[in-house]
């Protein structure tokens, strides 16, 4: 798969950890529909880190999963060590449906099924994986991840509504033991209690944590850093099929950036942005994850190189 | 007024002409309210512009019109040769509310008074003003002001989705005499009928622009220029006031600058971009158009150089 990989360094790039849902999506847009096709947000996470590293996944499929999909993240440089087959029950299943102007969608139907008493465990060697990314799953089960890693990795969690509402303290811990949080507009003015998004990113760094992301959808995205703030609109895409799991190849590809260049200061992790923004901007061009499986290595630095001419002066 | 004058070359800047409304407008926002205060397109773009330039007025005032505004105008630098005082009645009047989360406006009151039969008049010596903003009035008026004016001045035009809907082929016919539209991105999907604000944004350009500006209010704007496209976002306010003017502001500073510098290329319409957005985040912090006025050339040029790390990689 090397014309899939890109090549940031000459070093090796170090591998990366990703816990979250492997799922069943059914989607519904305005153009068009799939039943159950690959979805979840581990898959999104390491389909698109995949390009930079190699990723290690732990999630939970069941007794209905499609070999196919085991034999697509085979091929796509994905460990599946962590990976578990639960016969006692089916494969989580989401049904969602988007809104004309993609700016909202509705969840028809959720079936959590063997994800429901999924407990992450992390193979022996993975515990000492050097880039962590918490996908969403509960805060609980996030912290039940940091309690089984060694060493001193760099980890981002992402989170959604549910577990603010539901978990909220759980969550605050978990602020302070990771290194960024990526978490979209709504969600950060519903964990910080302020609708400002330049104010909720501060208050989320108040809140302990070295840096945080505020994603905008097609609005771009906000790294808020002690070295300051770094703006960075979305990728200008055209033709958009299926936002589903942009926010997760996004996180994916930006620790998997990180994870290639083994660096994580200010400048890095905004070249990081950068890369995941390209990244996720081939997710939403089709359904489902067939273009982020897809895209080429080139396809992904051209769009990260004319983003870059975009904002320049 | 030095200190509130913005040097941004060692020559003089060249004159600014702006045509629009001058207004009493009463707004309503979530934390305050005040009654028959300034606004009208072109008294907050040429407040705006005057931190760069000589603006040149043209609009029209009626009878009850508060000779302190014309101090203030005065007082600004603004030349108001152009102004009409039409005292057959009084100043055109707009009373609006916006709601919880500043994403929609509701208009409660419109009298459109002595501006209902206002018919611009460049005073002579307007005639060959260089630089020209056609501020939100019918475009017919806006012909009208192009028909009147001399040499090859560079023209930039905004408008609101009332023209497009009852003036459209006028509207479309301007495009084909000025050199950039500003337009928001609800307009631009409205006059391009194309939903998506990059594929609008190349749309624009096809009607024979020389260039295009979609701005998208808190999340920035896009640039669409043959060169390619510019993406910046919003300066960071963490305390709107009052959004009134903001989109006026930016034109009449974007204007402003481009007339300092006598440059229109790719380059300086970006550097443009910047302190047009660096100074309508001024006008949003407070009420009318009380923080356009009182800022200093400082507050300005310190804002444009945050917002240039804020983007730079």
């Amino acid at each position: 798969m090397s014309s899939k990989k890109i090549v940031l360094s000459p070093e090796l790039p170090a591998p990366l950890l990703v816990v979250g849902s492997v799922a069943y999506d059914s989607i519904i847009t305005p153009y068009s529909q799939r039943e159950r096709c690959l979805g979840g947000s581990a898959s999104y996470a390491s389909l698109a880190a995949s390009h930079y590293t190699t990723p290690r996944l732990v999630g939970v499929v069941g007794a209905d999963f499609n070999p196919d999909y085991i034999a697509l993240f085979k091929k796509c440089d994905i460990c599946l060590e962590g990976l578990k087959h639960d016969k006692s029950g089916p494969t989580f299943y989401w049904k969602g449906e988007y809104s004309e102007d993609w700016n909202s969608r509705k969840t028809l139907e959720i079936q959590l099924n063997v994800f429901e008493k999924f407990q992450p465990e992390l193979p022996v060697f993975y515990r000492n994986t050097p880039y962590v990314m918490l996908g969403n799953i509960s805060p609980e089960l996030q912290h039940s991840v940091c309690d089984q890693l060694q060493g001193d990795p760099f980890i981002i969690a992402d989170t959604i509504d549910l577990w603010i509402d539901i978990q909220r303290d759980a969550l605050l811990k978990l602020l302070k033991r990771v290194h960024c949080i990526l978490i979209n507009d709504s969600e950060a003015a519903q964990l910080t209690q302020e609708k400002n998004v330049i104010r909720a990113g501060y208050k989320l760094l108040k809140e302990g944590l070295p840096m945080a992301i505020i994603k905008k959808g097609e609005h771009g995205a906000y790294l808020f850093h002690p070295k300051g703030i770094f703006a960075l609109p979305a990728y200008p895409v055209t033709n958009v099929q299926d936002p589903t799991g942009a926010g997760d190849s996004f996180a994916g590809a930006f620790l998997g950036y990180l994870a290639a260049m083994k660096k994580t200061d200010f400048n890095h992790v905004k070249q990081a942005m950068i890369y995941a923004t390209a990244t996720a901007s081939m997710t939403v061009e089709a359904l489902s994850c067939d273009r982020i499986c897809s895209a080429e290595a080139s396809e992904i630095e051209k769009r990260a190189e004319e983003l870059k001419t975009m904002v320049s002066l």
